[in-house]
């Protein structure tokens, strides 16, 4: 028996038809890559087809491409590294919150001075200012914006379209990463404010490892990064010039879409719920976290406000205790949490809790009130003892 | 009902232990990316461990670091790109028959003059002629040599340690693709001629979809090509230096992983079967399409002798007919067979099968009565009809 609060890292468990589907899907339709000429591939293309049209759905993104890639950090890399392939030295603008999957694909390029980096303005009470966002673009105008809807260290929700709204004034390129909002907290993808937004399939669509990816407007130009077979126009040396081929090379992980197939249906038929899920579990961990007062909860003092809205992933400092030893008494519980940087060491450096970082709890749609005793004895337990 | 043979695309089916494994692995451990603190991590941390080991053990390479990618097209990049993250113009060398996830790699960097790609001699009759090679090697150095140990066209091995062995006098370094090979023909992968290893976890390793990745020598340093998260030494905008981590960002897909785990240690206890029963279905594949003087089969005429030796992937012209045709009737018979390029258009130039592709069957361990019936009789419905 064990206690999950490790949803922003990956959703646990996932529903029963993402496994049972993988299953069946892998062993009976395993044997291409959907892309043979066969029959038997066709199942494989129809289900890889419907998953991209899922995918556009969950995102209200119909006027997007969506592509595939082995996950949102590879999908990053594409995205981010395709942007900087020509010559031009560039201004890119991030959040405070952005995650090492884009922060250490920028070093590389700040590092050969390819870029300059530049934070977007959050106020100490966590509140995006547009003003003086708006104000750090007339002096120094961006080519690109990128932003993490919602840090994975607090679950702070970013205003993405006011920012790229302000961003698209200069013409930049905007990207957003909705690794841990996908579907969760609605976004506006098919606004043509948003040229990139890059999804994990492990996380809140409740899918598997081994697929993420990306929907790209598709009056925005992509260099690939990585290429490969396509299965198609193989004669070609260039990357294919269809989407998502001139995109997606190598085998498709058709188990992974498989079980990314089952997910997004089961999302779309349970939005509504998984939202009203999470945010009550979300509410819940706070009522308990609140009860200590030797807890401090990272982050804006409203969770549930507009200007400071967050999402079920809550940092927490333990007032005299390393993060690492909380950690160890949850383990000993058998309640799964994470502690440090959570590789989000510029969140930190915001948030006053670098190097030391956080004890962070997340929930998801699955968290239980199994969970929640197994936490309030914890807490109990750590109360008792300090 | 379905009959295939296309295991060079994806060995199919699975051992058994494979698809178990990865449903229960799952369904009980995927809660963590293997890389929380907490105790329900240790169990991903473990299995990752072992499959590394077994890779090893596999490869029989105890020497050399192993780094799991997503896929092997994805490792071919990251090798590639990486040894090409200098300044210094290269001459790159290569087989007449790789695979587009490497030609077309070498071709993005060739558009921008950054190397010169020139090819290995083999002879009209199929024989890598080292003498000749050497004589091409005097004549303009090389800087990196790569080599698919096995064609995915017509099978043809190639003597990856001799060609090495002559690279090696001009300090070059080496990368050989083995996703057709990788445990079945075996290779000395320790030998410090052979620096980059590549393969697939989903071909001849009798794995899943999601997993591939490089042995690499410990002592040639390798550019990290793609950034992100790595679970530790967080603070650092640097990939880090420790192996893997340096080049495995992102997520594991720790249920790719368990898959492989599982098959990694059921080809350790079979290996000698599986070789063996391969290379009885390539027998049984060639006798029965030498019936028929109408199929020409593309290679060497003796597909087993020591200079020209083939694993069990076998391309035919069929006289009078387009590849496509054939693969239709294949189709309709619940035949699964490759037709066209293969995703190697340079092997099929050497071929002279170019722009037209061929008809390709491979075989592997769970070839069985049943899919040679099958084929016995499509044949014999050709030949009736022709």
């Amino acid at each position: 028996m064990s206690f999950y609060f490790d949803n922003a890292a990956t959703t646990f468990p996932k529903p029963e038809c993402v496994y049972s589907s993988m299953d069946s899907f892998y062993r009976k339709h395993g044997g291409n890559a959907g892309r043979g000429q066969y029959k038997l591939a066709a199942e494989s293309s129809k289900i890889i087809f419907e998953t991209r049209g899922f995918i556009q759905k969950i995102l209200c993104s119909p006027n997007k491409d969506v592509i595939f890639a082995p996950s949102a950090t590879v999908a990053l890399n594409m995205v981010i590294q395709g942007l900087l392939a020509d010559e031009k030295k560039k201004t890119v603008y991030i959040s405070p919150f952005e995650h090492n999957s884009v922060t250490r694909v920028l070093h590389h390029f700040e590092k050969v001075g390819k870029i300059c980096v530049r934070q977007l303005f959050v106020s100490p009470d966590f509140e995006y200012d547009i003003e003086k966002i708006n104000a750090q673009f007339a002096e120094i105008p961006p080519d690109i914006v990128i932003v993490s809807h919602a840090s994975n260290v607090i679950g702070l929700v970013a205003p993405v379209l006011e920012i790229f709204a302000a961003a698209k004034k200069y013409g930049a390129l905007t990207v957003t990463d909705i690794a841990q909002t996908a579907g969760l907290v609605p976004l506006d993808v098919a606004n043509d404010l948003v040229d990139f937004a890059v999804f994990a399939g492990h996380k809140t669509l409740y899918g598997p490892f081994g697929i993420g990816g990306f929907a790209k407007n598709r009056n925005v130009a992509l260099e690939p990064v990585l290429f490969g077979g396509t299965g198609v126009d193989s004669a070609n040396q260039e990357m294919p010039e269809n989407i998502p081929g001139r995109y997606e090379m190598g085998s498709q992980n058709i188990c992974a879409v498989a079980g990314l197939h089952a997910a997004a249906q089961w999302f779309l038929q349970n939005q509504d719920e998984i939202r009203a899920a999470e945010e009550k579990n979300h509410r819940r961990l706070l009522e308990i976290l609140r009860q200590y007062d030797f807890v401090k909860i990272a982050g804006p003092a409203d969770r549930f406000s507009e200007k400071t809205k967050c999402i079920g992933v809550v940092s927490t400092v333990f007032d005299g205790y390393a993060a690492e030893d909380i950690g160890n008494v949850f383990d000993e519980m058998e309640i799964a949490v994470r502690t440090g940087l959570q590789c989000s060491p510029l969140a930190h450096k915001f948030l006053g809790t670098f190097p030391a970082g956080t004890v962070r709890f997340s929930v998801g749609y699955f968290t239980g009130e199994e969970d929640f005793c197994a936490l309030e004895k914890a807490m109990g337990y750590i109360e008792e003892n300090r």
